[in-house]
């Protein structure tokens, strides 16, 4: 059984409103709370958001408890603010001098935010991929294009890095080429790591993005995610193929995904978990 | 006893200029090959560089034979060379067909120029190091400035990530603030590491810059190096502080380091090697 009055909490992409979509499709009511400046504006097409400042805790939990709100979905990378716009009201503050010492990193704090909101305030996480689990990636190579084995030794040396740095709560992506790792995310995300790496390809075949999960990562709350932009991304940093991880990554627009990689040549393979 | 004929293959920055004044200080011959839009030009006064093109292997082999010259230092970083400028001539290519299997890094590359120049040249490489130890990181705090507890936490936490990554081949920094590992150093080099971190760093204090040697690493082909520049750089990123790895990391200018680094209260410290 869904719960069929759910408040998105929506940051940027397409997924916040696919999901919308899918619940008010499936009979239920959703409320979108928006970000400005992050959210995008199709997200709340059709839908009565309500429009907040990021870090205004005090107002979303408000505006949720008197919508008689207790079911929150997650979803859409929100940008970390700058300092100038990290102006926090007080409730924001009391989350942050309560859980100060755990924030040492985006699990950290992600995890410290889900028992904020369901042990002190008392609403239910739930994450997206329980409402459309068919958006999960599948093991297997997707599209037309497929690694050749020294795409494939790329692969596997992408998976062992990012395993290395899994106890560290960093990024969840890497690119390598022709054996060499180009550049491994941290705080910047996926499309700055494909720009970057763009610059500094070598000569020759190959580079293939490698993006996985953190072992601690709470999948509710943050999943890896690529969609078309990604692989356009991807084609402009002469990428020659994606590897994902199978069940554990959502793909927005598969089929859009698949066309772009396929009429530019470049693979996609979902790559079986842990 | 030191060679008394020596040809600096000059990379940027100020250390190839440095080394050749300091061997013909001593007495020496110094030869400089010099590369175009590579080399500053500070390096080749009042000396007569031999310029090349990046990757004319034979046209450089042959003139440091012409010369008689043995003995090599390659000092100063060369940035990869871009597909446009990727012109190999043919002892270029021979080196790339014999050893192209091993090039899966920078250590590999390097590597494999030094056994090709040793092995089948009959050169000698040499540590810029040997020439200068005076040059290397002492153990210790450099300047004024000392990290505080969570600066030191920030540090060990750096190292922790190092460490794990050190079988890959990857970079030799990380920036972490507050325990967050905000950038990791793939090819892209420090200075777009600092830049690319200045933009994601976190409110609230921290956020050290740490270097270390990879452990495979060759210390007379490729040092770990830093200079006033890169505190300039650091500065402009907000960094509070830079552990370096002592004994195995050069500084450049030391005595204009410490002095931009007192002047803006940041911390540079020598962390005791492996």
């Amino acid at each position: 059984m869904q719960p069929q009055k759910i408040a998105i909490i929506a940051g940027n992409g397409s997924l916040p409103h696919t999901l919308a979509h899918k619940i008010t499709h499936d009979g239920g009511q959703v409320f979108i709370v928006a970000f400005e400046g992050q959210t995008a504006p199709e997200t709340v097409q059709g839908v009565d958001p309500i429009w907040m400042r990021l870090r205004a805790t005090k107002k979303i939990i408000d505006a949720l408890k008197a919508r008689d709100i207790q079911d929150l979905v997650m979803i859409g990378a929100l940008r970390r603010p700058s300092l100038k716009e990290l102006k926090p009201d007080l409730k924001t503050l009391e989350f942050f001098s309560k859980y100060a010492l755990r924030l040492t990193g985006d699990d950290g704090l992600l995890q410290a935010l889900k028992e904020f909101l369901e042990q002190e305030e008392g609403f239910r996480l739930h994450g997206f991929h329980k409402f459309m689990p068919e958006m999960l990636a599948p093991a297997g190579i997707l599209g037309k294009a497929k690694p050749t084995p020294a795409e494939h030794a790329d692969i596997s040396k992408g998976l062992e890095v990012l395993r290395a740095i899994a106890p560290f709560d960093i990024g969840q992506a890497v690119i390598v080429q022709q054996g060499f790792v180009l550049g491994i995310e941290g705080a910047e995300g996926t499309d700055e790591l494909l720009k970057r790496c763009g610059a500094l390809k070598r000569a020759g075949s190959g580079a293939v993005l490698v993006k996985y999960c953190k072992t601690q990562q709470d999948r509710d709350l943050d999943m890896p995610t690529i969609g078309p932009e990604t692989v356009e991304n991807a084609l402009d940093a002469g990428i020659c193929g994606i590897a994902i991880q199978a069940g554990s990554t959502l793909i927005a627009d598969i089929e859009r995904v698949i066309r772009i990689a396929d009429s530019h040549k470049i693979f996609i393979i979902g790559i079986d978990g842990n």
